[in-house]
Parts: structure tokens; C-alpha cells; sequence
């Protein structure tokens, strides 16, 4: 069976989504929506798919499934279109940055008895998916402390700042969901800190570059989240998980496995510029398992559940920042 | 000149204490205080002083400097008397686990215009100081965000914790300390987080094993402490400072540099085994910087002040944990 | 323009060209042509390409190039009779086993005005890429020394080495031409060593599975080649070039970039099994390069005539072996 | 037992050992012989020992041993006066330049029945012996393969050249040394190649400063040995061993533990700036092998044997590079 996909939004994410269709055996992508004619043609020259309204999309009968790549703003309302639809959607994170509003649109998808993926890419990233095996595998022994640190190369224009719900929901986000999958049990706790230490129009926005987080579980496990939005030598990504047997870590990806040495030392290249680079592989892995739920009628390995709670850490994370106090996840999900 | 010292204690610490002075140009180890009698009697064999008792010390014509090494309830009361005999004194951290004790002591010293050094063994690791002038340097620009960790290989005995002041006071202090060094400014607030995950004795002695601390300074810096009581992999130290132009990190000491590459993969030695074998050198230089203090009559590089601030510290750590909120280093030091 | 291609032989490496062919902008893969019937189908059913006879191949109108991976013994009749119909030719390596034989070869390309490229994949390797711009501009001053270590995961079957022509035509062969390249000038003599220690079948069949050379060249630049057919831990594939300046390693490949700790030490992952995983991306460069000469009429980056001196250096060696001397390029090549 | 020992030439290699004989217990320096005043007297401040003529400490009764540190061409003279003197002899490499002097010197010592060491410091290096250990414990099955890179941070002065002996009686000779350790079987043939590249001035005296050598065993198993007399990185000394199970990697001393990454990229510090730091604990483990060797009155690790094998090896070398022909050692040897 082959499923057949279209994608709505033709950004540059739309686009990583659609070359990732491409190398995916068992997808093939029907149509592409998208507003600037610009960006459709492109897409359409690339992948030979077809140009369609959102609307045509959700009437097709030749499609199966869709790449939600909009704004964030349209992405509730359109997974409640498409799974009213009787499409299999993957939604982008968040599926919006108020957690009410996500509440009821995951209550649709309950009704409609409908197929949600929410777009968790590091959790597909191959060295991560050795890391968690290994923990699987009993390799550390239990859980106890994991350290993650993450830092863009760069801070995103201004005008996606703000609407970006903050550095906690943009950024971290994708942090807390994660130290939930090392973690291995649910967050009880959260406090957090925050500065503006790379822009100051950062802070003019209301906004924060540099944060660091601990989260805690019922039974004492403990993750700490170190970001920044601005790193020189590249897109910064690590993971390290302390067990009772002992510790793994998942090293950076530099650009090259060159070393120089001279008289000023040894010298290996910049690490990979940012997340399209980085996690090409995990991008491509992650429509795979889209695909696979679809086609095989099981769960997606990360749900609109995942993506509540990881926005729920957000927001706690938030309030712990504005309130300086330890956050409970049951204040923010009740 | 030379500086002619008494060591008080000769425990663990006291020994290594007497190699360094051995190894140290310019510093003579002329007696030695200690009521077990083995061990008075092997620092006497090894390097050839003599044995007196404390007060024999502070009376000692022959000795300029003393080194106190004894537990930590006589620290202040020790420093207090070799200052009012006017020796130079060396004390082991902490002064005191009681602040207000610590402050009085600290009154004591400037009264009788003493010289006090208190060890913090890390801020004289070679590592940490190239890592320290390479910050100096400019090499990393603005220091923004420090990580420490550091894990013991195993936790104390019982013993030793009901006597210790906690994780806090007596394995977190010395990560205090460096992050003071490498933030460059001092900490404002204090949040940190404490579980029971090795071992639940630790738990029943109203202790923790395993922490994690976030610190915050008034222009936004921040640190982050990572501490648990065991990694099985020997003694992990590392630092990582990240700043505006780009980050610097002190990475481990294995215990050798082979590597084995079979079937399984590639494998390294463990980490040396703990604090006297990776603060060999570390220990060595301490001893030379405050014989250099002594002998030049300068200021010593890490003071009664520091000793206090990173108690403070700590304080301010355990009352965020049991408050489970942002503490202020101000609501601890006034 | 597109370069409409046909793959000569469909086995492992006709498989991994025509994957390449199809990650390749400007390059389509018209015909693949293999007597085996299912691996031919098994192409079509993968690329969507016809299949046909090598002759109807040759005759057809509507193919551009041709990429050969037939067993070694028909690449010299190949090149010939597809660069006399007037297509552009990729021909894996060897040209031929018999330099004689590749001299004629060559004569008839010349002849034809032909364009043939030599498969030297590693040429087209990012990392090693990386190392040789390195060295242009100017990073380790002037090359001096090159060590290259190269070692197979194992031996290939008796059956492959019997027509293979023995490890230094089949093996080091590439490690002769990646020599080549770094040294930046000709080989002069050559010397070798061999022995058989991983199987004594090897021996029997008259081969070797262990070898060292060393390459000098006219100004005193050398070169070392490190073999063997089995490494444990992988495909172990690295360059070292140490110049007036400084030096340049690339590293290997581990399967993936995840480091457990524990009792018994670090452990990083094996190396990728292979060269097929190795190098999947210079595979597909190395074709990218070849359709780029093709469609622009240039000449390959490698030619015939690299193809003719990697061998001609492989049969000094084993001239260097069988006579325990010495051996001038000179003596080979005239 | 205290071994009482007296160091002749109080040179660089003379301090290093002076240093050594302070830090091994059971082990006393007694007296200096060293012509030049100052040089003496420096020794004798350092370690409060006596000034004596070479024939006055071949004299003396409190002496139980003695370093010979004086230049190469008088060692055999001095190892033949001491072993008459009942004195046991530690003597820096080599015994002499000329192998038929040796074998005469080493007839003296078996009929004193004298101990005599030779200095081949890198077999008492921690890592070298931890990597020896792990072969031995069958880490990496048999040895086939062995791989040394040996580069000098820079040449000696040209005086120095004269009297050397060549880079491969001079340099390579320690390779020699350690090349034997790791096979763990002698050699039998020996072909080499060797340039100057770094200085002309090097040719103009006769040597070179660029070589690679090929040893091969009767069983076949191989090293390698790269030399160069200017690494702009530091002193550059790295071993690896191949085996049927497994590879083994002894890496590089830097001078520090520091990385620092920024928009260049990651850089750590050169390494070690040459023998007297890089070796500083081997220096010391060798002296204290030496002395429990008197002490316990057993035949020293490395023997005369080991010096006369190692110099034959480099007599093979240079034959090779003259003649361009594999030499066997029973050439050199008889």
C-alpha cells in the first residue's frame, strides 16, 4: 500500500517534509497547498506533485494523509479539518500555544476517532534512538539524572519571536518532550530560569535567549535543560542520561571529521548549522513512522498527547520564571 | 625564605597536605599534630618532622604557617587560635557548617589581622586554570552560562554524612566556589532540587544524593550544578562555560589514554578514582599559592570571604529545596 | 540537459550506482542490463528503467553514458566498445589487472576521443574533501609524509581473490590513488611488505592478507600504507598528512555517535560495516562528478590515466614483495 | 635497603634522572661527576649531594650504582669501568655507535657478571605499559600489526647531528626499542626510506629527518615506524597495535584538557613540548625499575640485549635506505 500525502505549507519545514515524503517508501506526495505561488511552483517542480487549496485537499479522494507546515495559529483548526476529513494528519508542533485551545482540539481528534502524529523529530534522530536502546538495553542501569543542552546558532528574527509563544514554547519545547522520553516517568516538577543575555530586542519583546531548566518526577528522577540562542560554533545538541550502572551520552555532529594540528593546537571543524542539517536523517525517519501508523492503523510513536504535555512543561516553566517558584505540572494540567 | 609549616590532622587530607608541602620549594613541614598515634608516626617516618600537639604548634617558635586538617567542629575555633598566635593558617573548607560561626571566626581574623586561606582545591587545577585564562583571554567573550558537573564514584560513609551538613555543604560547595570563579560576578539567587535515588540510608539520615542547582547572577548569568553521590565510571569533573563568543570546556581524567577497539566498539579507561588522585597536582599548587601568600605577604587567592559566600550557597540551596522556591543570597547573608 | 544513463551489471555496486544515478539532479537512469534476471528486475522495479542487452545498450539512441560494474575481465573490452559508440564511460576499478592491456585501452579511448572516468570513490569522500582543501589552502604548509590506514571488516570469499589479483591490485589499490592525490606529486619507488596472518586459505591461493608499503616521490615525500583484510571493530578507514605547518587527520566512521559509561570504562560503537555505508555519499558525488564532466565536456577528475597509475604502483609492489628490493615506477610504467 | 647511587653527567638527561632517584624510595643519590662547575653545583643544591670524579665514585664504597648520562662515546668505556667496580650500571641509549664496540662492552658485563640497564624510557611509560597489559591480557588476540608515529617537535643543533649517529641510530632507535616490545617477537627484515624535507642543513651533515621504516617478524607479523624531526603540534608519540581480536591506541599527551569552540571551530592544545615532560613518570618508573632490580638482584627489564637488538635494527635501516633493498638482521647480526 502506498499512502498518499499532501502538505499544507510550503515554508521551509513544508519543504524538508516534502523531501522527506521523496526518500519514503510507501509515500508518495499528491499535492502541496500553499499560498505564494512562489513557494507551490517550487515544491510542484521538485516532487511532481499537484497545486491544491487546504479545502481541495481535504476533499480528495486520492489523499490519505496530511503534513500540517502552517502557521502555528492555523494548526487546531486544521487538524480538526482534516481529521473530520477522515485523513491521518502529522501536525508540526504545537498544535497551538494555548493549552486550552489544544485540549479541545485533542478532544475532536478523540471523536473523530482520528490519527494524530504531533511533529517530535528528536525522537527519530538515529544517535538518540542508539542512546535510549542502550538504555533500554539496561546499559546504565536506572534513570536518574539526565542533562540535556541545546543551543540554536542563532536567535530567529524578531518578528518570529513574537509569535513564538516565547523561548520556553518555541525552543524548549522540543527539550521537555525529550527529557520525557529519557526520563521515562512523567514530571511532577518544574522550575526554571531565564535572562536576556545575546539581545537586548530579545528582551524588548518580552522574550528570553538564555534559559535553564529543572524538571523532577514523582519518584526524585531529575532533568536539567541548558539554552541559549546563540551559539558561534554552530547548532549545539546533546543528550546525556546518568544512570546507577552508569552514563550515556550523544555527542555533537560537527561538520567534517577533519583535524588540523599546529602550532596553536588541535582543530576540528564548526558543529552543523542548524536543525535542517542536523536532523536531515531524523526528519525523513519521522514521516517514515507517519507512514507506517498509517498504513499498519496503529498509534503514531509521539501523539497529541505528547505534545499537550510538552506544552504544559512549557508553561509551567513560564510560571516558575514569573512567579520564582517551584511549578507542579497538576497546577498547569489540572 | 623559607616557610616552616605544622600540619593539624593527619587524616586523608592531612597526608596529602604533607606531600604537597614535601613538593613545594620554598615550604618546610616542621611538625605534625595528631592523636592517633599510627598515623602521627607514619607523617613522621615519610617526612621526617616532628610530632606536637596543637597547642605545642601554635607556641612553636619554628613555625610560621599551619595547615588545619582536623574535623570540621574545631575549624573555627583553630583559626581563631593560630591567628591570635599569629601564624598563617591554611583551613580545609568549610569553616564552619554554621554561618554565624563562620562570620564571627572571619571577625576574628581581620581583628588580628591573620592570613587565612581556606582550600578550594579546583580553582589551582591546571585544567580549570587554562580553562579560567583562556576566559581571561577573550577566547569565549562574555561569560553567559556556566555547567558543572561533578559525581563522586561513591557516597561517604554514614558517618561521615550525619556529620557533613548535607550534599549541599560538603560536595556542592566546592561547585559553589567554581562557579563564582568562572561567573565573574556574584550569585543573586539560588534554586536547586534534591532527590534519594542511590542509596535510601542517605534518605533516612535526612540527606540527598543526587542534585541539581541553577544559579542566577544580577546581569543574567547563570550556572548549573549537577551532583550525585555515585558514577560508577570513577570521578566525573567537568566544566563547561559558554559565552558570547563561543564556549570552553575542562573535559575528565581517565586513568590512562589507551584505547581498545574490538567487536564491541571502542572503549577507554574509567575516570581516576577520586579527589586525591585527580587534584594531585591541583593540591600541590594550592599549597604553593599559599606558601607564596605567606612568604610575600600577599592577600591568598581564596579567602575566609570566599569560603563564606560559597557556604552561603549552599544555604541558600537547602532552603530552596525545602521551600521549593527562588532564594535570594541576600535573604541568607543580609 | 539530462544525462540519460545505462548501468552495466546490476550486482552490489551496479545496485549502489544506480541509487547514486537517481540522488543525482541532471542524471536518469534509462536501461541497466545484467544477465542474473531477478537482480535486473529487481533494478527496474526500484529505478523504474528498462532492461536491455549491453549491445542494445550501446546502440541505443537515448542513452548518454554508460556506468560499468561487469566482473573486472570485460571492463577493457567494455570501454572500448562503448567509447567507440560514442558514449561516455564510468568503468570501476581496474581498467584491467594486465597494465598492458589497460595501455591498449587507453590507446583506443585516446583514439576515440572518449571520455572515461575511474571509479576512485574515496576522491569524493566529504571528509577526505575537506582534508585535501585543507592542505590547498595551505593549512599544514607543505605535504611531507601521508599515512593511510585501511583495513576490510574481512576477506572476501577464495573465489573473489583468485580473480581479484591479489590485496595490492584489489585492495590497496585505492589507497595507492588516495595517496597519489595527497601527496601532490609522483610516486618514484616503491617497497613493500606482505604476510598472510589472518587465514592461511589466503596464503594458499597465493595472496596475502596483510601488507605495508612505503612511497617516496622525486622531492622526498613519502607516503605509508597500512592493510588488512580483518578489523574487528569495523571498516577502518583514515588519513593522516603531516606538512611543514602541522598535520591533518580524518577520522573514522562510528555507527553512530553515542558513548556509554561504566565500570569498565568508555565505550563508543563500531565503525560502519563496509564500504557501501562508508562511503554512500562519495558514491553518489563520484556519479555527481562524472554527470557533471558529462554534460559539460570536461574531463573527469579521475581518468584513465589515474586508473593506469594506481595500478602500475600496485604491480611495483608486488615486484617489491617478490624481490625483497626497491622498485623504480620507471620499471613499470617505462 | 637504601640502593646508593652516583649519576655521571649532569646534563638534561642527568637532571631528569637526579629528579627521578629524589622520587623513588629506596633510592638515594650520593654523588654527581660532571665536569662543568656550575652544572655540578646546581645538582648538589638541588639534591644535597656530593661532587665527585667518575673515578672517585667508581671508588667509593657508599656507592651501590651509578647513571651513566655522559656523552655516547664514552658509555662503553664507563659501563666496562663500573661493571669492573662491582658497580651496577643503569646507561643511557646507546651502549655505543658502533655494534662491534657494543658486543665487546656487553662481553665485559657478562664476565663481571655486572648489571647493566638501558635506558628505554617509553617502556615505563604508564600508557605504554597499560596498553602492553591489555595485549597481554589478550585484549586484541594476536598481534599481526603495529603502527608507531614518532615525531621530534624539532631538530637537533647540527653539532648534535654530527654525533648521533643518524636518525635512525638516534631517534628511530627508541622505536626500535618499543617496535621489539609490541611484537613480541624479533624481526628479521628491515627495509626503510628516508628524506630531508624539514633542513637542508640535515643533508649537508650526512642524515635525514624524515624516515619511515618496515619490520617484519619470521611469523610475519609487521610494524611500522614514521618518524620526523618537526612536528609544529608538539612532541607527537602514538602506538597502536593491531590483533586478530582487536586494535589497540595509546593516543597523545596534550599539554591541557581544555576545548574551545567558537565560529572557527573546536581546538584543544598542542601537545607536550618534548621527551623531558612528555616522559617525566616513565623517567621516574624506570629508575625505580632499576633500583628494585639491584635491590632484588634480578635482571633489569631492559637489558644490554635489548640496547645491541635496537641498534642492529638501525644499522639495518640505514643499509636499507643505502642499498634500496630489504636486509636481514642475521646481516647485522651473524
Amino acid at each position: 500500500m502506498t499512502v498518499r500525502m499532501g502538505v499544507l505549507g510550503a515554508g521551509r519545514i513544508g519543504q524538508v517534509h516534502g523531501s522527506a515524503i521523496a526518500d519514503v517508501k510507501g509515500a508518495e506526495l499528491i499535492a502541496v497547498a500553499e499560498p505564494v505561488e512562489a513557494a507551490a511552483k517550487a515544491m510542484q517542480a521538485e516532487h511532481g506533485c499537484d497545486i491544491r487549496t487546504i479545502d481541495e485537499i481535504a476533499a480528495s479522494g486520492d489523499i490519505d494523509a496530511v503534513i500540517i507546515c502552517t502557521p502555528t495559529d492555523t494548526h487546531a483548526d486544521l487538524i480538526e479539518q482534516f481529521c473530520r476529513a477522515g485523513k491521518a494528519v502529522f501536525c508540526e508542533k504545537p498544535v497551538d500555544l494555548d493549552l486550552a485551545r489544544v485540549k479541545a482540539c485533542l478532544g475532536v481528534v478523540a471523536q473523530t476517532k482520528g490519527t494524530l502524529m504531533v511533529g517530535f523529530q528528536r525522537r527519530f534522530d538515529p544517535d538518540f534512538q542508539a542512546l535510549r536502546a542502550a538504555i533500554d538495553e539496561g546499559a546504565i542501569g536506572d534513570v536518574e539524572m539526565v542533562t540535556l543542552t541545546s543551543r540554536d546558532p542563532g536567535a530567529p528574527p524578531g518578528d518570529y519571536i513574537k509569535r513564538s509563544g516565547g523561548i520556553f514554547r518555541d525552543m524548549t519545547i522540543h527539550d521537555f518532550d525529550v527529557a520525557r522520553w529519557m526520563l521515562g516517568e512523567e514530571v511532577e516538577t518544574v522550575m526554571a530560569a531565564a535572562s536576556v543575555l545575546t539581545d537586548p530586542e530579545i528582551g524588548r519583546l518580552g522574550d528570553y535567549d538564555s534559559a535553564n531548566v529543572i524538571l523532577r518526577t514523582a519518584s526524585g528522577r531529575q532533568a536539567t535543560i541548558t539554552n541559549t540562542r546563540r551559539a558561534t560554533y554552530g547548532y549545539d545538541q546533546r543528550i546525556e542520561v546518568h544512570g546507577s550502572g552508569g552514563s550515556a551520552s550523544a555527542h555533537n555532529h560537527h561538520t567534517n571529521r577533519v583535524e588540523i594540528a599546529d602550532a596553536h593546537g588541535f582543530r576540528r571543524a564548526p558543529l552543523q548549522d542548524f536543525f535542517m542539517t542536523r536532523y536531515r536523517d531524523a526528519y525523513a525517519a519521522e514521516i517514515a513512522a507517519f507512514v507506517h501508523a498509517v498504513e499498519s492503523g496503529s498509534v503514531p510513536p509521539t501523539t497529541g498527547d505528547d505534545g499537550l504535555r510538552a506544552l504544559a512543561l512549557a508553561e509551567a516553566a513560564v510560571k516558575s520564571v514569573d512567579e520564582e517558584r517551584v511549578v507542579r505540572i497538576s497546577e498547569i494540567l489540572g
